[in-house]
């Protein structure tokens, strides 16, 4: 089980383990249905005639499939009070049915906030890797954690 | 109607309508218990308790109500190749239940590929407001998009 975090607990450097998420070709094809309609997120055929090379998920569905995980392996078990937003995200190799998607969450530094002092901001470094082992995203983002003394 | 385009079709400084879509609460939830259980993406008293106010869509959400108008008025009548990743997104205010996302392209620059001359890379920054003309987010990415040549 994950221990409950508050902002005191990230430490700049730590990698935390965000777990596993298999990606199925049903799950590609209903994100791509609703979000992002472009033929290689929904049909096979076209993605094999993509330099995509098969039916491949959405960058949106990748980011969301993090998310996720994130959640349930850090989020949910903290003081999270949201993000202001996200200052990079490269998609680094298609993510196709039936791969499975394993995600990090690197520390890349920790701040408290002046103009909210019971928040802090700590700063990630996500990476998400397929079964063999390839990076197929990374994403840096910054989010919020309320202090010790406020959660208590 | 969106007139079919082109790399060459995308002129610097220009600003593209990429439409409307009205958030509804089912929406909202069934967006966060797959992708973004929490609590204050998921129920209205925790929503009014936390600093976002209501019941408020998760921010990779609003990032995928946005792909889905680029795909409806843009993408889908382009020569689309996808994209390498996202520059920087900010999430400025909440998205409530009945809110009315309106968004909107604008070209920040566009460039040839000289390690691949049949694609070209178009910068685009785009901007989501809500029916009160506020800014909810902004984003910058850049889309690959076939050159005219090697669509034809």
């Amino acid at each position: 089980m994950t221990a409950f975090r508050t902002f005191e607990d990230f430490r700049e450097g730590e990698e935390i383990d965000l777990g596993k998420k298999r990606v199925t070709a049903d799950e590609i094809i209903a994100f791509a249905e609703e979000f992002d309609p472009q033929p290689f997120h929904l049909d096979e055929a076209a993605g094999k005639a993509s330099v995509l090379g098969g039916l491949s998920a959405s960058g949106w569905h990748t980011i969301a499939m993090l998310m996720r995980l994130l959640c349930d392996n850090l989020l949910l078990a903290s003081t999270c009070m949201g993000s202001p937003g996200v200052d990079k995200v490269a998609w680094k190799r298609p993510v196709l049915a039936g791969d499975e998607l394993h995600a990090t969450a690197k520390v890349l530094g920790t701040r408290e906030l002046k103009s909210k002092p019971d928040l802090g901001v700590v700063r990630f470094l996500f990476t998400v890797t397929n079964q063999r082992g390839e990076t197929v995203m990374t994403q840096e983002n910054a989010i919020l954690f309320a202090r010790k003394e406020a959660a208590a």
